[in-house]
């Protein structure tokens, strides 16, 4: 096996700016498509965003049909009924207007209706799909955050629960990046602070674990070009936006959940999310997110505050966060420069520490956010207890695509060791 | 008018690593072309790299057509050269290899090839030509630079001599970007100083224009974002690339000129080039650039040292560098604080340095790389007098474009005064 030898950056073209909504009416038109599939979620679509969304696109006189049954944290019937509506109306574009969920389903609506496969699970990733790669060009796909976390808007991965499984899993290709992620801190403005605080915790932990992942240099070279993934591991480019992105967080991460109409805020906060899904989808996750996804699927009656859901929800921005901190005391030692300077980007004072503290003090200063914005103290706060830990294993071990990328190997009773340490942290 | 609300950043994708060009073969084949134009110049098609090219594309079978015409520094006659050449030959994609010369004449023959115009002048931008845009997406173009500067590969831009004027100018558009940008430090290794010397100062100069360009807000706000230009303004994401550049460059520079077979040195050079151009390719270049161009159309008999050119040539590094230390010293009191963090980027230190030497500050770091690389000092040494300046001055003035991106206005007096300041420096 010869050792990776190159790395690759791909991101969507990003707009940012406080009005810019209005403007993917124009966007759409000068692009010449004829027929746009508008996917959001109930909630949004009551809110004025949508409003602004369809005058834009009824200004410029495209026709568009409205899709608003996304499921928060979707699944793949979920995902099945918006596919479903995309192929029934022959749509040739989108516009995805919400958080990460919403993003992600018309991602797949994108994909599902302009190259059907034969099964559903030919372009999952492996092992729990067949990890086929996408044939060609999508639809243009303009996205556009609601929410500042998951970074869907620049990336090519789009994250769902398989029921069957009751785990998330998802599906990665560079090819299923949106044309074009339109940032507009006026979508962000209405976010209660519970909803601001998980989805920063999103852009937080995602960004240390892109930080933190193995260099790309440690994974196998690819036989071609095509097949080097787009979770490559670390490098100078993710670097690079993934620092800039924690930095950006401590400056204001307070700001924006204490003061919510405080537009700088929510706009470096949006910007912050860009950033770090710039560097994660061009590096990876790694524990965290793993670990979080059987933490979601195995929900039992937990539904956080300010979320407006009808079934029990572990938001993704929480259930990566509790691991997280678990995570960095684990794997300080396999990369202890790297978490040292990751603490001193999410803004702890780092001089005198030693390189032995590196986790601890990472882990420390992740802990000191979920204090001071009330975020559960550990698992065992929403819901979970030490019997579920053999499940919890069960349901992280295949999501070896992601948890490859930890600088230190977790194995089985790894795992289960850190899951018994996010338990509860103070 | 209204002020502009938003900034958008677009780049080519970008691949790195020791070797990498080796695998484009298998990327044109992966995406279904049949029939590339391998872009080149005659010095470099004699080199190894063309031959490693070459063997690629013959493994996978993939048919090509060899173009090694370009001229460095290229022209609107060596542009229409090589287009008449792509649609002679029916090509369906291109590989560039070269220098910014090479790549920004593989643009222009996917443009022309293309969506051919009416007249040559349409695409060039206005006032010299008429700015039309481009009509929509064109050919796959792979771009492997051979020098450390232009960053071409990540950027919507050509530039070429325009004979009749004898002054440069190009063309620019998001749609000009290259598919994928391939930086592999191998291809640069057999640069000699003077042109790694001259290309790194073209990295240096345009990451300090597009970091001290005036804000993107400055700057009118389009009636539909098709016309929001590439060359926007500062904003958050050109600024992180233009810094990282900078700090790069004064940790590899010197290693690069005087240690050439170093390949870490020359890869982060490579790289540094590649970011600088996702800075200014979303932010815009200034006065030193505008100011280049009736420098470089201009010249008399100088040839730079290690150039093999068959006519007089100012490298368009040497040409943008050796009016910078002016423009720096004009500059600086209009944006002290972003003078400042770039000479501290380059490595000056700063430690009580004041807002009122910023200018004078960051002219001197770049006047001192110009004394270590035996760079021409000024003007007067490649051949320019006193009673050029109006012509000079006359040349600068249509560049426009760029030159409004200056955080201080230049008018004919304010130019006079500069190519003055710039006749000699020590």
């Amino acid at each position: 096996m010869q050792q990776e030898i190159g790395f690759e950056m791909a991101a969507s073209a990003i707009r940012f700016g406080e009005g810019i909504t209005a403007e993917v009416g124009m966007d759409v038109t000068d692009l010449g498509v004829r027929k746009v599939m508008l996917v959001t979620d109930p909630h949004i679509a009551a809110l004025p965003m949508t409003t602004t969304v369809k005058k834009t696109l009824e200004d410029e006189g495209v026709e568009y049909l409205v899709y608003d049954q996304v499921r928060v944290e979707p699944t793949d019937s979920s995902f099945k009924q918006a596919i479903d509506f995309a192929v029934a109306n022959r749509v040739d574009s989108f516009i995805a207007l919400g958080g990460g969920s919403v993003i992600d389903t018309a991602k797949a609506a994108n994909l599902y209706s302009t190259y059907p496969p034969d099964d559903f699970l030919d372009y999952v990733n492996a092992p729990i799909g067949r990890g086929k790669p996408v044939p060609g060009p999508l639809k243009p796909l303009f996205a556009i955050p609601t929410t500042a976390g998951t970074g869907s808007e620049t990336t090519g991965v789009a994250i769902f629960d398989l029921e069957a499984m009751h785990a998330k899993t998802g599906i990665a290709s560079r090819l299923l990046k949106p044309t074009l992620g339109i940032i507009d801190p006026l979508n962000t403005v209405s976010m209660p602070p519970m909803i601001t605080a998980s989805t920063a915790l999103d852009i937080l932990t995602h960004a240390v674990e892109s930080y933190t992942a193995i260099p790309f240099t440690e994974r196998p070279r690819p036989e071609r070009p095509i097949y080097r993934p787009a979770y490559q591991g670390s490098n100078p480019i993710s670097d690079m936006w993934a620092i800039k992105a924690m930095e950006i967080m401590a400056a204001h991460f307070a700001t924006a959940v204490e003061q919510p109409h405080d537009l700088h805020a929510r706009g470096m906060m949006a910007l912050a999310a860009a950033f770090a899904g710039v560097g994660f989808g061009n590096a990876g996750v790694s524990l965290p997110h793993g670990m979080s996804y059987p933490v979601s699927g195995m929900v039992r009656d937990y539904i956080a505050p300010d979320y407006q859901s009808d079934h029990p929800l572990i938001p993704h921005g929480i259930s990566v966060a509790l691991n997280a901190p678990a995570v960095f005391r684990f794997t300080g030692p396999a990369a202890p420069r790297r978490h040292l300077e990751a603490a001193a980007a999410l803004g702890a004072d780092i001089s005198g520490a030693k390189e032995a503290d590196a986790g601890e003090l990472l882990a420390d200063t992740m802990i000191g956010y979920f204090k001071r914005f009330h975020i559960p103290n550990g698992l065992k706060a929403v819901g979970f207890s030490e019997t579920d830990i053999p499940r919890l294993v069960e349901g992280t071990l295949p999501q070896h695509r992601v948890t490859k990328l930890s600088p230190r190997p977790a194995g089985p009773e790894e795992l289960a060791a850190l899951f018994r340490d996010a338990m509860q942290y103070w």
